[in-house]
């Protein structure tokens, strides 16, 4: 497997934009995202950005929905390894097989038994805000944004409203 | 008690709203949050729901913000199996009973000895941003929005930010 | 070493704005950070809190983003038992040397050997969104804006997106 991370091309912040105003503009999308594993992290910045790019906001914000309670949003460096460490760390933080009641049928009507999911999606979170600066996405050079499946496979939803001047 | 989750009305995505464009919004509002446990988790989502309702906001984001260090604002299923699991979760990630510098007098003021409290609402974070779409919040089936009470009971606040356009 | 907390001069939460609409304004900016510690807590508040008020937007929001993946954003009371007691807690989740894949040659071509730093900064997270209100940020009274360099010393940025009307 390769040892190295994406890196994005536009490694250097953008300019600041001292006092841009005009037409107010609100866009919204779903990407759709069909996962393989029980347990998988994939990078969905590529899509994201091609999304900013064909919005028409050139100053704003974007911000990213998990339509899902058990499929987090979050940002960090894309590379096999790391990504097996962050897998391992939410198994030693949230045990699998600890006797969770949401997997108890004395006390859940749930029968996915994903305690350990819902629990991990809270420590990395749902959502994330990003900037878009001259109708590019902002990010830093090792910077990515992940979504994790936690109890799949299934096909999953993440939704894009993105906000601010054309 | 009851087994089952809350499930929202509402479980399809809302459709992708290509380019809306039109007047500039912003209301803000704050919500008051009793609360009676020392560690207690409430859901607060159809408060929220009414209050962007009633905003006139068709298309944007509501931003949730805690005015408080020790009570944490996130998202998950309501249940309350899962939320006991939330809350036994969090007692083994920081204990209660560790000797933390902020609750000894020789390092600290504070006399709440709440270190807990801050540990733990900062491993849940204390903001949230969601999406208005069709002049609703954005929300799956299951996803209800819950506030973390860590350090109560207490009288807490908690701000709703709603911009986009009418 | 000091015992208290900083504590912000506005401790109530700002007015209600019932239906706020006017002319649409975006601002970018850049705050530079210099770090001295591999692990270090940086107060911020200050620092942004003038941003807010020389960038002519009356209500709205700021959108703060880490340009780093080992360097968070999150919020919580600024005092140096607490401060040490963060910095403890993210020691007991996320050892230095457990054997990370990312932090092995023959699985990774990264030679910072800071597996820990992207772990701490996933679990802290890297981006907040605040709320301005009456042209000031709006903050609790002992809630600060934090940085946490975990891979440093190095120079750091973060960006300032501010979003609303003036």
């Amino acid at each position: 497997m390769t040892k190295r991370s994406t890196v994005n091309i536009r490694d250097i912040p953008p300019a600041d934009v001292p006092a841009a105003s005009g037409a107010f503009m609100v866009r919204g999308e779903t990407l759709t995202v069909p996962t393989e594993e029980r347990v998988e992290l994939i990078d969905v910045t590529d899509r994201l950005a091609a999304l900013v790019r064909a919005s028409g906001i050139r100053e704003g914000i974007v911000s990213l929905w998990s339509m899902h309670t058990t499929f987090a949003v979050f940002m960090n460096e894309s590379q096999k390894a790391l990504h097996a460490d962050i897998k391992r760390l939410l198994e030693t933080m949230v045990a699998r097989d600890a006797d969770w009641m949401h997997n108890d049928p004395d006390h859940s009507d749930c029968d996915r038994f994903n305690a350990d999911a819902h629990l991990r999606a809270m420590l990395l979170g749902h959502s994330l805000t990003l900037h878009v600066s001259g109708g590019e996405l902002v990010l830093g050079q090792w910077q990515r944004v992940l979504v994790a499946e936690l109890d799949g496979p299934r096909a999953r939803t993440l939704r894009v409203q993105m906000m601010g001047m054309s």
